[in-house]
């Protein structure tokens, strides 16, 4: 019987499990993301200790080099994180494991696995959100993972600036205040009130503000890709306030200009959480090595 | 010998054609778009004088029904263009000409001719924009056409507003000065500045705003859709000023946020003029025909 190794590879940690499915995968092992040598000879002590694996799916923090002909294959790229920029992170676990590698975003792992076993099961387009620390997506268009010159991340998209928000510089070192990250990620809240998203009552204005910016870069999402499904995770949307607000105003934005039964009534079932909870991540990269096999 | 047909369908002509490529294709009949009934009559009887085709190609104006298992497949749908809501457009031209017909917009048409002749050749992700009376796009992704819950139509995502533009009301009837559409079509150009954009002189303020808004447009664009280039046509873009202030605007609105390549230098092989020139849409219909053949 096969059985497929995962890694969901974050910047704070690397989660680990093998399995087949979500009912049968394995109690996650989670590993600090220290350097990349000593992070990944952990992930490959885990499974080694694991009874063997047919393939392995990586759901990788980026930007990556996810391209099959380049001489960085299986690299991170740019990233600001120390030690990890131009890191292979493929080339040692395919090495020691010998095993079939899928590798892609975590983002695009993640709507992949609630397109295997969640939200986005029987949509040919799904996008996946989250927003948290800071903001990125993937994409499932035609039933394939989007790729193209380097990858889909959607969190530094552009997005007008709201009227009653026009003194707060924004949060990104790239873009100021004219990126959706820079406006409205968990560090932006922070910044722009002073205190922890977290901290944040529910009927703080903080969370209508934050709805408006999430809608207004659904909207371009919306009309640039033309999802079946929005999926929207990560630690910010743990506010369920939330949900209902951005539904509210991505109709309000859209202002009927896209004519689909989806985009009517509530769209309880258009913009809406995982359906695998924090295992999207995991479950990606699993149905990642599924699909490498 | 195979041959096939090419209808170019816009909301003032339909541009017909037959042909095998760019190098034998007949000189395009213009039909002007009146009624459905009279306007595909006329293109039937275009066919119909030509030797027998063996498929046919349709780029319509939109938005379209394209999910082939729906009841209105085939269909424009909620148009505002009088007598042209729920116009069935394949079901006269298949009953009449009995040949299979590909059908898609005309963006995903005019992309689908680069990527077979043009520009996008050898490419598997790229963009045409036509910017002119509307703004709209098509995308081919992974080398297939992007569709979705409806289709990409792009020209309406939300862009922010130019400091120095304050004061403009915009120009779409949906989304008034949130959207690119709104800010930088043609006619927002004439209401904006109070004379038709082609009599706007090429030093005129209004070229360096317009490449402004589009570099917007294209910044949100390469970070949702990571696109291998950018292929702008339409009536505005034909002001040869725009494309290296295009250019200009767009390494400075993404700011070094994407390392790649192609991304790098003055960007002149990554937005680029089609390489068809106007030719993309009726070429893509015609590769649209191959495809189906």
């Amino acid at each position: 019987m096969v059985l497929y190794g995962a890694i969901e590879a974050g910047g704070t940690k690397f989660v680990c499990a093998v399995g087949r499915s979500p009912t049968d995968l394995s109690e996650p092992a989670r590993i600090a993301t220290t350097t990349p040598k000593e992070t990944l000879a952990q992930c490959i002590e885990f499974f080694r200790g694991q009874p063997k694996i047919d393939a392995l799916g990586l759901g990788c923090f980026g930007p990556l080099e996810l391209r099959r002909d380049a001489r960085a294959y299986g690299h991170v790229t740019t990233t600001p994180k120390p030690g990890w920029s131009n890191a292979d992170v493929v080339g040692p676990l395919a090495r020691a494991l010998g095993v079939p590698i899928g590798f892609d975003t975590d983002v695009n792992a993640a709507v992949f696995g609630e397109s295997r076993w969640g939200a986005a099961r029987d949509l040919d387009t799904a996008i996946y959100l989250t927003i948290g620390t800071g903001i990125g997506g993937g994409a499932l268009i035609g039933g394939q993972l989007a790729h193209g010159l380097v990858h889909p991340e959607m969190g530094h998209l552009l997005v007008p600036r709201e009227p009653d928000d026009l003194a707060f510089a924004g949060n990104c070192p790239f873009h100021g205040a004219r990126c959706w990250e820079g406006l409205a990620s968990g560090p932006a809240l922070a910044r722009r009130w002073g205190a922890p998203a977290e901290a944040l009552p529910a009927d703080h204005p903080a969370w209508d503000l934050e709805a408006r910016y999430i809608a207004s870069a659904l909207t371009s999402l919306v009309l640039v890709l033309s999802p079946e499904r929005l999926i929207l995770g990560g630690g910010v949307m743990q506010v369920s306030a939330l949900f209902p607000l951005v539904r509210k105003y991505l109709a309000g934005s859209l202002a009927g200009y896209v004519a689909a039964d989806r985009l009517s009534g509530g769209m309880e079932e258009y913009v809406v959480p995982p359906q695998l909870g924090t295992r999207s991540g995991i479950l990606g990269a699993l149905a990642l090595a599924e699909q490498c096999a």
